[in-house]
């Protein structure tokens, strides 16, 4: 229920960022609850004077990747990049016939790789890559972007972006927040392609962590790659990347799977006005249907924790009215 | 040597700032090399069409905090706080009494907790305050910041920040770059103070890190310290800071002392142009006079390196026309 005071400021937001971005904000969201409840809470938390107001600087709102900003189906993005990078060195690696994790990847096999967590997986790319200096790395991840496709969509993956989170990014900066990415994957492999896709830079994108040591070489300094995972920034590691990197509570929060749930737990907990929203994959026609049962990006207690929180759940299918900006 | 046309685009660059900030930029600083080494170098990096010109998003400047933005004399500032954290839990700690940072910290030797280095030392703090939440530890350092007064000058430390470094920071944001600060201190005792201090928001602030843990109590989410210090922000370290939180290459970098060395010399390896300072500390009459047999602040190696790179010194006796702001 919108007060007809609540509607007013509602419409002067929209107005402001009407001039400031495209033709009109969300443009891609259908009306309804959700789209609703952003537009409400942006006028709520920039009304000067109201109760609810926040100053510029305290406007965080931090975001998940996979699945969030961008598919993660059928095999997060990350992964089939390491498949790659795996086979390129597996013959160097005769160890890896013994490893789980090089074989759940090989087979591509969700339920192990669920099974197995995010750390080990990337554990193995990180033996994969160690010793590469972080600019050769950073060459390699462009290099694999620009040939690599979509096994159904057949489309670069940096077109498999959601348009309307996109949108959504733009009119909460319009708005005076500073939008963050809290993603499970590693860092330097959003870095790349983060600014030009979501409007992120790399110093707003907190990740998982490899270690990286420095040296002199030839009279130049050089950071290189060293075969461990320092950080998991995964379920409670994302409020602790949050902490290390940010240092502020968020006052928004938007996930889409139980990796996501401490992240919106530590938003939810603040005090002052919060938004909490997950994107729920329920479009098998436009995208893919998951949810409680899936092994990649599994939103359960997450999903009853927005229930009872009253926190904003996405239906892709009846809330967006498209999914990739490449859909007109 | 400056050449006419360098002057005028001098000139034009500090007419912009003038609009922007206070009455003049660089108001504290004499003219001299300094001064004009850094007006020539924002000059040519915000030159549209210049051969020199970098777009805003890559206009990434970092500086030192302990001896480049503030006091690190008669010994960190940290240091002191740590002091009186220690003293208040040091019955529950017997063993700390055969701890050679504990008897270093006590007795206030400078030599030895030079030799020490910052690492077992900040590992003394993580125990004292291990167990804490992530806000209860930052109330207790905003509790001590109000009543602690540095010995000699009997101000809080706060007040402790050099003047042309404020001025400096906000000169160069006024030119579109972006600043941070990367300090072998740790991230959370900067955070309470750095953004009134110096305009730095607690994201831009890359320090040394203690481990956090995330736990639920009655129903809560909260972050609580753990007595381990997961990375160190210092020498080698502060590059790695650099690549992990922030992602990009700085063009300009700014220090005192060795510990400083390979953030300036990562800075300096980048293509195009750059700026390299230091703060030589030769004014004992206004602040202290120290350098290559200082315990802290040592600046030995990395001046020999400034002179070899022609980086800028700074002399804050004749480049700086005040150090404190409390000195009109």
């Amino acid at each position: 229920m919108t007060t007809p005071a609540n509607w007013l400021v509602s419409l002067a937001a929209l107005a402001i960022v009407g001039t400031a971005g495209a033709a009109e904000p969300l443009a891609s969201w259908n009306d309804g609850p959700a789209k609703q409840g952003i537009v409400t809470f942006v006028a709520a938390v920039t009304q000067k004077g109201g109760k609810d107001f926040v100053p510029e600087p305290e406007r965080i709102a931090v975001f998940d990747n996979d699945g969030t900003l961008w598919s993660e189906q059928p095999i997060y993005v990350q992964f089939v990049f390491m498949l790659d990078q795996l086979k390129a060195v597996a013959p160097k690696h005769p160890e890896w016939k013994s490893n789980a994790a090089f074989n759940a990847l090989m087979a591509q096999d969700k339920k192990a790789l669920a099974e197995l967590g995010q750390k080990p997986i990337l554990e193995l790319l990180a033996v994969a890559n160690s010793g590469m200096t972080v600019g050769e790395y950073d060459q390699s991840i462009r290099t694999w972007l620009k040939s690599a496709r979509h096994p159904q969509l057949k489309r670069p993956y940096t077109e498999l972006v959601y348009a309307p989170m996109q949108e959504l990014l733009a009119y909460l900066r319009a708005n005076g927040f500073k939008t963050f990415i809290v993603s499970g994957g590693s860092v330097e492999f959003m870095r790349p392609w983060a600014e030009q896709a979501y409007g992120i830079p790399p110093e707003q994108i907190i990740g998982t962590q490899q270690e990286v040591n420095f040296a002199m070489r030839d009279g130049k300094p050089v950071l290189t790659r060293a075969p461990k995972i320092v950080f998991v920034d995964d379920g409670p590691g994302k409020p602790i990347g949050i902490y290390r990197q940010l240092g502020r509570r968020p006052i928004a929060a938007f996930g889409n799977s139980d990796g996501d749930l401490q992240m919106l737990q530590v938003t939810a907990a603040g005090a002052g006005r919060r938004l909490m929203l997950i994107v729920h994959h329920d479009d098998a026609e436009r995208e893919v249907a998951y949810d409680r049962q899936s092994h990649i990006g599994k939103l359960d207690k997450a999903w009853d924790e927005a229930k009872a929180g009253n926190w904003i759940v996405v239906s892709m299918k009846s809330d967006w009215k498209r999914i990739f900006a490449f859909q007109k």
